[in-house]
């Protein structure tokens, strides 16, 4: 938190939601508080718009005083599919008075949109995604006015599945699901994450819904920074570290497949507007890249709390970007 | 090589197939057999069958000299796609004549099954092997009489594929694509091999053809033994290492679905009857196996030709099998 608070803003980067897939989970307004009060004063200039973990101990009431305190949204996690996600759901229906409170309370809904595995029906981590979209699909039906978000799209499917859908239902892409195929995480740990990367066709389609300039479809980095020493292990952790440098990685690849002029809409305004955040000040936060090529350094150092010395890989270690910061 | 091959009749093998995909690759028949008196050294009591790397230096006469000196066979490997095949093929039809003599002389084509990504026309590691049957069709049904094996087959189309052709197609899979699917390799180095285990419906049609006494497909381990510091890295090694308990491993894993019968045929005499080895004697070679937990090591060390400490992670390390040698 220590070393990667203060990079945000420097990814050029000023409103963030922040995700409670913590340990503990930060899972009511309280700690939703406390832990936003802890990243305001690593990052004061930084945004933070907090969410609450979806857990069978959340009430009504607990929405209701959430909302009260500015807490943005609630994260639904199926069980066991990312990291700390060992709480998650498995089934919504318990939630219903959760979802009604939220809807209520003009609160979003941030889902993780994958089911878990389970070989016995076929369920693995390249088709998990398609089959959680029923469930994105029924939500939306039974609560037609919550806001949801269905999180970090990886496929086609889900792409199409969003476009169906009403203007309550946006839509996250990362930046490293621009660039990545699942070849690229086929025995390369920093590649990893979850959702994976999927076929050439499921990157095309999300290539295309920003080329298309679709407005529920927005930047969210699902930024996640873990250590070399866990990630080039055995049972590497899942996540790819994009946040010192979001906005010239963004840049680079969408210019890639022709879409540029994407980039202020897809990665400043579509999300602004679906969370109605208002409009931006003409200078607030305000960054400006140039042509000027750029190279990703190899990692970026920290000494943790036990004192030891690591480090992080940030995403494309090493490789050139064609935009930097002015 | 000092460390793995005295292993391979340790792991209850008599018979290896053995892979020309070394640097510098086997090209010939002096290589060949050059290779052959290092590894008989090793293991005097194993027999080895030698293949050549298809290149484009292969020519009839090359071939009729590695037949009458006792080389069964020749493998393909599709430019690019695995360990050291960055000298591979790209079109067949230049080894037509190649393919003539070898049908001639009665050798064997051993075919790596897959054709290499290519994002632009949607092809990856998940489908490269689905859309390389179409080669394997073309190659059967120009060169009919010609004995081809596709090897360590991931999918359940080649599975469909291998059981529609001839009696002169067979087919391996290995040991660690009858337990492993696509979520085993995601972010795990250790069960990352090319090709890639794939979807559960996969694995489980690899099961059913067993499951089914298919006389011609067959044990082939593909077991490749990379030290663990070029596996546990940004960018590991592909392969699984079995060589070391082969036949406590399958007779693991054939119990837990149900096709322990098949243990005797799928490893012993399918493969023997299709490369026309003659009948075993009734002792040379046998191993008795018995119910008794056994606990795979966590590593095997070697001290490598620099000097440095090595260790390779043999497959399921530190886990139980049902399985052991009498």
């Amino acid at each position: 938190m220590k070393l990667v608070t203060p990079l945000i803003r420097k990814g050029g980067v000023s409103t963030a939601l922040v995700m409670p897939n913590l340990k503990p989970t930060i899972s009511n307004t309280d700690q939703a508080l406390a832990y936003k009060a802890e990243l305001q004063a690593l990052a004061p200039e930084v945004q933070f718009l907090m969410t609450l973990y979806l857990n069978p101990d959340l009430t009504p009431a607990e929405i209701e005083k959430a909302a009260k305190a500015g807490v943005v949204g609630v994260k639904s996690y199926p069980r066991g599919v990312t990291t700390n996600s060992e709480g998650g759901i498995e089934d919504y229906r318990i939630y219903y008075p959760v979802f009604e409170a939220m809807q209520k309370h003009n609160m979003i809904l941030n889902l993780h949109g994958e089911i878990p595995s389970d070989p016995d029906n076929d369920i693995c981590v390249l088709n998990a995604e398609e089959r959680f979209l029923s469930h994105l699909k029924q939500l939306h039906t039974d609560f037609p006015t919550l806001r949801i978000v269905l999180e970090h799209a990886t496929t086609k499917a889900a792409v199409e599945a969003v476009k169906s859908l009403g203007d309550t239902v946006g839509c996250t892409i990362t930046v490293h699901h621009l660039q990545l195929i699942v070849d690229d995480w086929a025995g390369q740990c920093h590649h990893f994450c979850k959702p994976v990367a999927k076929y050439p066709h499921d990157r095309a389609a999300l290539r295309q819904v920003i080329k298309d300039g679709h407005p529920r479809f927005f930047l969210g980095t699902d930024s996640a920074p873990h250590p070399r020493h866990l990630k080039e292990n055995a049972s590497s952790c899942a996540g790819v570290f994009t946040g010192s440098h979001v906005l010239p990685y963004l840049a680079t690849i969408l210019e890639s497949f022709g879409a540029l002029d994407r980039l202020q809409s897809f990665a400043c305004e579509n999300g602004r507007r679906f969370y109605q955040l208002g409009e931006r000040s003409a200078t607030a936060g305000q960054v400006t890249l140039q042509r000027t090529e750029f190279t990703v350094p190899e990692e970026l150092e920290y000494v943790d709390d036990e004192g030891a010395e690591r480090a992080i890989v940030p995403f494309m270690a090493g490789k050139k970007l064609t935009w930097s910061f002015a």
